[in-house]
């Protein structure tokens, strides 16, 4: 058997390995860790001198211990690491929005922008202008229309990364140029990193790639974990990194542009190609864009994907690809795919762009975003459990909840869809059995009565369901 | 050695496995064989009674010997079959089509409608139209929006096919449709059949899901050898057979409709799925709408693929699949390749389909591309070497060429291209070396004196081409 301080140290190195402790952040005073486990003062100075020999914390003087920043997750956490299960719920997506079109479910888990934040007038103008030119219409434009080409190079240009419009591709969606590009980069059985929580169409291409699939888990204020990828990076043989450093689904966190760069530095060393999906990246909530990590890149090898599905509309499927120096391959996978998209929805983007009312706005739509979050964050912390903990989104429109204690959120979907409310399991984010205890809330919808009711039915049959206690700890 | 007699019925074999004398039909009298190999008529006699031992051939009273119907191309013919090799020239399309964009080449290889055969004026009307709902245009409508699946019900029952429209799901094109059946149906490593020739996106389209290919010969008048095409079922694990039974690309063959259904039986027995392609089917030149493989399929296991590319627009990549029993896996395929299709082409194209002025655009294209074909045929035909054959395509707007020899098509093709002219190499479209003396031709554009020139220009080309006797045979 251990000594007592030894299975103290052994509690503590468990919730700072867990990142229950923020890595690099202080960890609780010896006092007050005395009186948490109920042992003396001198057992838990004997504990985390031994935490401290073990590199798990490091002492800081006149201030306290800290979870070290430099902490190795060892290999115990990476047991969980498992490829995409053959029974992931794959038409749990499918089902839900069959359900959005048909019953009109409140969609308080859903990713979509309400038509009425979107820029209808516009966007049909510029539709009926597009429509009106025949010649251009009706033909294939691959990689993309010229006009189109040339307007994302300007807004490429715009958040720092150099582009010509001869190295984009037009795209179907961010989703599709998150595919094509994990296509032409990997085969299957290959290893592929990403966060967790993620999109959950990340997990799906992952699945249908035949990829196995790390999660690397998010941080507290931060989309991703650079201390466990960098060990992921050392101890799997990755190949591709897919990731959103600005304001993420489901989190909405950011990466600071320190961190964006120590994100590129690992994959580099690791030869780890990136893959970012910056599709929410326009509707930050802070005082100014924040970098792409393309804008980082030196050497072609971060794979910028975008699309206009959050900004002007999710029906125009208007996304595009950088693929950098993965030009040649990515646009072969894209040209077999479906040879080019359509014509009409490129011109229509592109002469909207040309309008130049698009960053009036995004700043009409940051600040709707950023109100319905507040608003629902305030509801469901006033409304769920104590002890639930909500993320503050950086941007966007979605954050991420996690209660205090685990129950059955499967259930709950059900019920709630069957009342029609639509939200998001935390499941649907993640393979890691800690995402059961998450949910998805979004504002891209407004918060009407509806929407308060929505959130209070959840929390009472929340509060009504059977729970699991989890370890006390500092939510996520 | 041999004796003689069993020399020359190794070469009469030869001809009957490699498709050279057509299967079923006379092959030459005795004393015309005496005098093409030079030898005497007892000698030929002794040669014609060995293979009609080995069922090579079958003899009718008082008619002569015919090629067996029923032969079995044996094993040895069937070494040719191979996985789509790594070297197969993966970008030769995506250059010829920034050729055609860039430089106006003639376009004699192209495989795209030209404009002005399209229905310019109606289906502005109907973008126009389109472009005014935004309420419709600006959403995600998956599987399709209702207006589109409806029309293509309504398409589908009018070419004998079942179908309520909610059996239907909208694509990028038939390619993204081919590509999502392959993907929903196969894995890494597994074989697929398909005709050789076919359309270069197939072969694309292998590759890059990194499948086998097993090409089962066209036919005299035929897309694809059916004999041919049960010995590879039952000597190879075949998953999928990619197919057009109609019109087919590049030869322009149609099967029979008791071929069909022979194809249907021999696919059923070796539990081999069937993706149909039928782009080119709508625009027959015979008196009726050829029928789809799909209209006699009794338990939904032919994969139907098609889209309007040919004949209203290829700029609004409006496609669809008719997935039968694999709806489901089909379905998640397409979702979470991108979501879904833009909303606005769908909605115009659905629109343009309510018009009814399709039937009428369709019968004035046919008579057009059948026009086409037969003055380039002629063209061809007169200029090319004596010996050249080119199909009798029973619609669309290609036929295929094969010269009497063999000669650097690649170098020809390098030359054309400086000269401006576009054609499209046989190699494009199988990785069968028989190939290489063939090439596709397309009546898409019309025939212009830049077009009779740029025919002139070729058969100059292959003139003065070194080349390589090959066998004296009856042309494909």
């Amino acid at each position: 058997m251990n000594r007592k301080y030894q299975a103290i140290a052994e509690k503590i190195k468990k919730l700072v390995i867990d990142s229950e402790y923020r890595l690099g952040g202080k960890i609780p005073s010896i006092r007050d860790l005395a009186l948490t486990y109920g042992v003396s003062i001198t057992t838990i100075t004997a504990a985390l001198r031994l935490l401290e020999s073990q590199g798990i914390i490091e002492a800081k003087d006149r201030v306290g211990y800290f979870a070290s920043s430099r902490v190795l997750k060892d290999v115990e956490r990476h047991r969980e690491y498992e490829p995409v299960p053959k029974n992931l719920a794959d038409n749990i997506f499918i089902r839900d929005l069959a359900t959005l079109n048909q019953n009109h479910a409140v969609p308080l888990g859903s990713a979509i922008p309400a038509d009425e934040y979107l820029p209808n007038r516009q966007i049909q103008k510029s539709l009926l202008r597009a429509a009106r030119r025949t010649s251009e219409t009706l033909n294939y434009w691959f990689p993309g229309t010229p006009a189109y080409l040339s307007a994302i190079a300007r807004r490429m240009s715009n958040i720092g990364v150099n582009s010509t419009g001869s190295d984009i591709i037009a795209t179907n969606g961010a989703q599709e140029a998150v595919m094509i590009a994990l296509a032409a980069l990997t085969n299957k059985g290959d290893t592929v990193a990403i966060a967790s929580p993620s999109y959950p169409g990340i997990l799906h291409a992952l699945k249908m790639l035949e990829l196995q699939v790390v999660e690397i888990p998010c941080f507290p204020h931060g989309p991703i974990s650079l201390d466990t990828l960098e060990f992921a990076t050392r101890n799997f043989e990755i190949k591709a990194l897919c990731v959103s450093a600005n304001c993420s689904n489901p989190t909405g966190y950011s990466l600071s542009d320190e961190d964006k760069q120590s994100l590129i530095d690992i994959c580099k060393k690791s030869d780890v190609a990136i893959i970012e999906d910056d599709v929410y990246g326009d509707i930050f909530h802070g005082k100014s864009r924040p970098t792409p990590l393309k804008a980082l890149d030196t050497d072609g090898s971060v794979i910028y994907c975008s699309s206009f599905s959050k900004t002007i509309s999710p029906g125009l499927r208007a996304g595009w690809i950088h693929p950098g120096r993965h030009y040649h391959s990515i646009a072969n996978q894209k040209y077999f795919l479906n040879l080019s998209c359509p014509a009409i929805t490129q011109i229509a983007v592109a002469d909207f762009l040309d309008c130049g009312t698009y960053d009036l706005h995004l700043r009409k739509m940051r600040k709707i975003y950023q109100r319905n979050v507040n608003t629902l964050r305030d509801l469901v912390l006033r409304h769920f459990p104590e002890g639930t903990h909500c993320t503050v989104p950086d941007g966007g429109y979605v954050f991420w909840v996690t209660l205090p204690y685990t129950v059955n959120m499967e259930e709950i979907y059900e019920q709630a869809l069957r009342h029609r409310i639509y939200f998001a399991p935390g499941s649907m984010f993640s393979i890691s059995k800690s995402a059961a205890r998450c949910l998805r809330v979004s504002g891209s919808n407004p918060v009407t009565a509806q929407v308060k009711d929505s959130i209070r039915y959840l929390a009472d049959r929340i509060e009504e369901s059977p729970h699991t206690q989890t370890d006390a700890c500092e939510p996520n």
